[in-house]
């Protein structure tokens, strides 16, 4: 491992659409992913499931996630925790900035 | 791994004074851990490291990091990543609110 520290701005890594209105700027490391995603109002996440761990942090907005069938409104100081392999789906009810942290890292995001 | 999925409120977990001025809030999962700080000004993290990988996340105000020996303020929207290993410290310019992410999960927190 000779991964290097390293200081940066979220707002200047580039900005990938991931989906319909999800843009997402990310920060890789050996073995996690952190995942700033501007999310438009009325932008639908449907259902998928990953191996990797997630924890969904809600900074503002309105978010209605859907995990292993229980659904949510999310708002600002909001958490999710989804383990490997859940299924999960999510519905932006206003505009929102989610910070996403995945374990291990997003290998298919870099 | 029989890890349930979550829905919580970061403001609702019990808060740990971890060191003078350090407020902190705590998700564990199986593999990582997501803290959320609230950090005084003038606050000092003295320097250490940790075989834990690190992303710093500043939420608001103005943290002071130093890490293998390079000193920056940190504001809204930067994120520092700290490799296994690496020293590091920390001043508080401002009242902060930072979201710290950690891999594998810091069991001494738990």
């Amino acid at each position: 491992m000779d991964m290097e520290h390293t200081f940066g701005h979220s707002g200047d890594l580039p900005v990938k659409e991931l989906l319909p209105g999800f843009f997402g700027r990310m920060v890789h490391t050996d073995k996690l992913t952190v995942a700033y995603f501007d999310i438009l109002a009325n932008s639908v996440l449907p259902e998928h499931h990953h191996p990797h761990e997630q924890v969904t942090n809600v900074l503002s907005g309105a978010l209605q996630m859907t995990v292993n069938g229980e659904t949510k409104v999310c708002r600002a100081g909001d958490y999710v925790v989804i383990p490997s392999g859940v299924p999960h789906s999510a519905v932006a009810l206003e505009d929102c900035r989610v910070m996403d942290v995945f374990q291990p890292a997003r290998d298919d995001y870099r």
